[in-house]
């Protein structure tokens, strides 16, 4: 059973606004983008439970931010960046481009 | 007593994101970035309960996207525009310019 996976063109704005508004999920883009290609799900450092990641993966593959696919018993998963970048010109860019906020003096 | 207001340093880009991930605040963001400078809230068109657009202009208050201030007895709201820009650049250009979803066929 393969699951949901918008279509580019069906992608909304604020889905992927309000997918891309959580540290944990903005954190899992981060890597994703830092290391193009799949990655099994595993393989990323989350600081969550298992019922937690598993949320914030179907958050993120229902915003269209990401694919996910079979790896053997393993689930794999990469950042949609094509889709994202023709749908949204620029914006994962601006996202990835953000600084943390300045140190209170 | 004036609201809080976040420094335009201090703003967080998953807060930014999460306020603007919601259809009724996208639309106010977009509302107020047609027309520059203050709008009383009233003036906006807003399809949703007092309580409910309370809740929404406080959201994007305190995500640091608005600015509010007395107008008399009304409430007035701007965009954070420079601020945003000079923090996020590019990040509210490139939501203001996303389209909505190509219709199904």
């Amino acid at each position: 059973m393969s699951s949901f996976h918008p279509d580019r063109d069906q992608l909304l704005v604020e889905h992927v606004l309000a997918a891309l508004g959580n540290p944990v999920r903005l954190s899992i883009v981060r890597e994703l983008a830092s290391s193009p290609g799949e990655r099994t799900c595993g393989s990323l450092p989350l600081e969550v439970t298992k019922a937690t990641a598993t949320h914030h993966w179907r958050v993120l593959r229902e915003a269209g931010i990401t694919r996910e696919s079979r790896a053997g018993r393993a689930k794999a998963v990469s950042l949609r960046r094509a889709d994202l970048d023709q749908r949204f010109p620029g914006l994962l860019d601006a996202v990835l481009a953000a600084t943390p906020p300045a140190r209170e003096p």
